[in-house]
């Protein structure tokens, strides 16, 4: 990059520039190389802070091809930001610019500012990853269920055990619907009735279209549907079925190589539960009913017992004190709610709101999990780029080590739907995407829950309402590194709407079968080659065209994306992202690809 | 009563003053004797007018006694209206003064005004009631049953055919709820899913009751589960059961010596219907869909098809035009629905909003019941003194013969449950009850359907939260001429606010078995002498005791009320209201009464 009459360049995405790539282990030497010419008696000086303490300042040595080096080794995990500062003579004038990134958790080609409060540093993740996340998991593809919207596997469709003051819709293809006051809270809950045994009926559907993984939302006693407002952790709820149904459920699903992700939900329980009993429904004696209560103390009540802390300010929801050691115990602890699960043969824990729980909670409940079995995963539920999530003011160490395997990925869906419906730059996607391999653990990286949608979003195909376009999407999904998570219904042309509406009931029998079409032939692809599980991924990009090589030893794919009705040409020589390919990997390409409008195309070119 | 110097007495309820006693039958002679005493060359002037015609002005004669002595005699059906004018002298000054009722549609003693424009004319009904209403129903008891929360008579509480986007209770112990948006629009319907099965299934418990007839609320296909927006008048509404269930009732009702009168909604139907279908469910083009729908002429709109007449307007219910041919012979006419379903054996139909219907519309609809049958009972929805109801500036003519038998006799539950609880002095109760006795023709009075709640008002026992007070309503329905009706559930003690709470779900199996008692032992009074059905009434009070004799050659019985929370005497000779009683009866009276506490006592006399 030119910057008045002085060139300077670096790169965090090219080993060019700094090597390793990425995220790098504590006690791993880092090299970085800036390019500084036509700069008289340049001097650069490499600015480096480990979070949470001072800078460090190192000057850096130019080499006789006008690059300057320097090393910097962390001994401790957590993140770091660098920028450089660059001082040179103009004429007679002694000056300084700063080079730092192009935002906040993002890298690539650097910016330059002459003003030092102007740059935004550049990230580098230390951690200390040494147990990945089992193979089974990396290897396999997840379906979502949301267990009364799923199906009914009772005779004649009966609903088990309805609650009482609650509603069931009345046809199984009804139109999902809350039923709130004027003040938005929920009056009464709803119910289609799907439950425990109708996914055993369906673990053939499952298994045919290749799902190894099933993540079900919240099963344990509650008053919702959703069940995010656990009402007794230690129980099936009723209405689902009880412990001999998940355990038929998990033997079942076991014989097709299929295994069970229990969503975890510890950060806050049901106003409606045996612990704060605020309806005075269940026999034991609750937070809210006395302060004698041994659940008194998981509670943080400001004015007893009406106000009280709760997610988000939603009474129904009162938060737990997960510092407080009988919360704690009964969680993590010998016969507690972790161990007696997992136990059951389970596959591991997604944990719903992970970023509001405390790091040594969340590093507990993966030792008691570890205790039992390593072959367990652990999935947080975050948001945005889990690398440099701060919660609360705090930053998270989620990916640092010894806490979550893997996180959902709600960054790539995000960043696929905004790319496929023309609402952002192939280029920005290639270089969210590059920050996210950068900024994430390797591990860490590709281990990533992929979605592109879930119970708390719109549904794909309502993001992305083109037949073509949602192939694009799909395609993507079953390409991408990590784990390609299917939310039920998608795969039968679900629309829907935010919540409730994404959380229709599944059209058993009017499944849109060209959609279903576009999702066997994509699952089919996954599975083909191990590639997709396990392959470096490079992405690139050429004007609004996207892509990346997907490359192990043994093969490698090449997907091509023109998201625009027109149809295209990608000149290999003209893509970014493909600089630093080796020349043998190059060499599997070839000089041009046509690309049809609206197309996903992946060629196997090994 | 004295006026200034002189005395004046006129009393429209007692036959020294006005005889015959109440409504009256055209060209029957009526004789008014008004006593002026005290009044020096007193002139007094009868003044009647039939209503729409002009006063007539007609001189009183006196006689020794200072009777002033007139007769009228009317040759057309409808309201007269009449007062008096007084003229005398005042030592030397001449002076007018008028005597008229104590209020609209109140007889009884006079008020006396000095000005003409003061009084309230007293009012007399003059009818031409040649066919009373039919024997059985006047000497039943009935039971009215809103058959979607009565009981589900399917195997295992299935239930039937549940309606598209609409919500079952999840239990049938759950409190009904109206689900609706925030401008108050109800957005799906609930259902608990009781059938014309389970009201088959409860004949027997009806009949061991003592009922003999039960009055449905609508059955006919609708949206709602009210089903006052009707869909299709030619069907039983697919979760109520169909034609074959429905004269299965019939035929079992009938065995047990039970007729069922049905809920005709003739003023309006639902906008989800046949003839309106605003939403294109039915199969027929409907007046909302095209102006070429045969059903376009039914209905007014106003501006096509967004802006219609409709039921207070309530755009479900789209207003039909009574007048329309085409409307009045799908109801009427040969195969119409009145002849359809009367045909199958019902005991009558009770007509929703008898007061927004063109009398012509009523006379034609009892045609067609006579022509089938004169055993049906044709009974009017109407909340107020039916006499002389005025709606929509119209002063209807349902009780002046050829139109409806009956009609249902709010009046008499207001005025019990204020007496009761109350707000109201026993001298006014005694007024109410004394003007409809007078207002009504003899037939009609003693045909009244009378009832302490129906699914259009609060519960009785919500009402009166107190079961001795309870048991005075409750005894007060099972003596009072005319016909009892108890709303489903009362008898085991239901309670319940206005629409929904009223509408709650039987609570079989958990009845109240303090009120169902009271209810038994009543039923059991009503059901042991005819005296209750065909005897006369006979109202009075003291001060805040009420009573009333029911007499005929028979048999007489009395019935002495305390309301209040102390006991008290009643002292015959202090009563207000048996004055003109025979002597043979008066014989039958103890000198006084010792009345407990808030209690209801019927003696029997002869």
């Amino acid at each position: 990059m030119n910057y008045r009459d002085i060139t300077i360049e670096y790169n965090s995405f090219n080993e060019t520039y700094k090597r390793p790539f990425g995220a790098t282990k504590v006690n791993e030497e880092i090299t970085f190389r800036i390019l500084v010419e036509q700069a008289k008696n340049a001097e650069v000086t490499l600015v480096v802070a480990k979070e949470g303490h001072g800078e460090r300042y190192i000057r850096m040595s130019p080499d006789e091809k006008a690059y300057h080096k320097a090393s910097y080794t962390a001994d401790e995990v957590g993140l770091c930001f660098y920028f450089f500062i660059i001082s040179y003579q103009d004429h007679d004038v002694h000056r300084t610019v700063y080079a730092g990134s192009p935002g906040h958790g993002i890298g690539g080609e650097q910016i330059i500012k002459e003003n030092r409060w102007d740059i935004t540093p550049y990230q580098i993740t230390f951690h200390n990853y040494t147990k990945p996340a089992p193979s089974w998991y990396k290897e396999t593809i997840f379906y979502q269920i949301f267990v009364d919207r799923f199906y009914n596997g009772n005779e004649d469709q009966r609903i088990s055990s309805p609650k009482k003051n609650s509603f069931l819709y009345a046809t199984w293809e009804d139109t999902p619907m809350y039923i709130k006051d004027c003040q938005g809270n929920i009056i009464r809950w709803d119910f289609f009735g799907g439950n425990l045994l109708g996914v055993v009926k369906k673990l053939d559907y499952l298994k045919e279209l290749g799902i190894g993984g099933i993540y079900l939302n919240p099963i344990f006693k509650a008053r919702s549907n959703h069940k995010y407002d656990t009402g007794d952790y230690l129980c099936i709820d009723e209405m689902f079925g009880d412990e001999k149904t998940f355990q038929l459920l998990i033997e079942e699903a076991e014989k097709r190589g299929i295994r069970i992700v229990l969503d975890g939900v510890f950060n806050h329980v049901g106003a409606d539960s045996k612990y704060f009993n605020a309806f005075g429904n269940y026999p034991d004696l609750g937070a809210a009913e006395s302060m004698d209560s041994p659940y008194y103390p998981w509670f943080n009540f400001s004015h007893y017992p009406s106000e009280y802390e709760s997610w988000w300010g939603v009474k129904d929801l009162p938060n737990v004190n997960e510092h407080n050691p009988s919360y704690r115990d009964f969680i993590v602890g010998k016969d507690g709610v972790i161990e007696k699960w997992t136990k059951m043969g389970i596959g591991g824990w997604r944990l719903d709101v992970a970023d509001e729980m405390p790091d040594d909670f969340i590093k507990d409940i993966r030792t008691t999990m570890d205790s039992i079995s390593e072959d367990n995963i652990l999935i947080g539920e975050v948001w945005e780029d889990a690398s440099n999530k701060i919660a609360y003011g705090k930053r998270r160490r989620y990916l640092l080590g010894d806490e979550i395997h893997a996180t959902m990925n709600y960054p790539f869906k995000d960043g696929a739907i905004a790319y496929i419906n023309g609402h952002m730059r192939a280029r920005d996607l290639y270089t969210r995407f590059m920050s996210l391999k950068e900024n994430y653990p390797r591990e860490a990286f590709y281990s990533v829950l992929n979605n592109l949608g879930t119970h708390d979003t719109k549904r794909i195909y309502t993001e992305i309402d083109d037949v073509s376009k949602l192939t694009i999407a799909v395609g993507m999904l079953l390409t991408f590194p990590g784990v390609p998570c299917i939310y039920y219904g998608d795969e039968a042309g679900m629309k829907g709407e935010a919540d409730p509406y994404n959380r229709g009931p599944y059209p058993w029998g009017n499944e849109n079968e060209e959609i279903s079409t576009i999702y066997r032939n994509m699952l089919k692809l996954r599975t083909s080659d191990e590639v997709f599980s396990k392959g470096d991924f490079i992405p690139f990009y050429q004007e609004n065209l996207f892509g990346y090589m997907r490359t192990t030893a043994e093969s490698a794919f090449l997907v091509l994306i023109n998201r625009d009705p027109e149809e295209a040409r990608l000149v290999i020589s003209d893509v970014i992202g493909l600089e630093s390919l080796p020349d043998a990997e190059a060499a599997l390409l070839d000089d041009f690809y046509h690309l049809k409008s609206s197309s996903f195309t992946c060629i196997r070119l090994r």
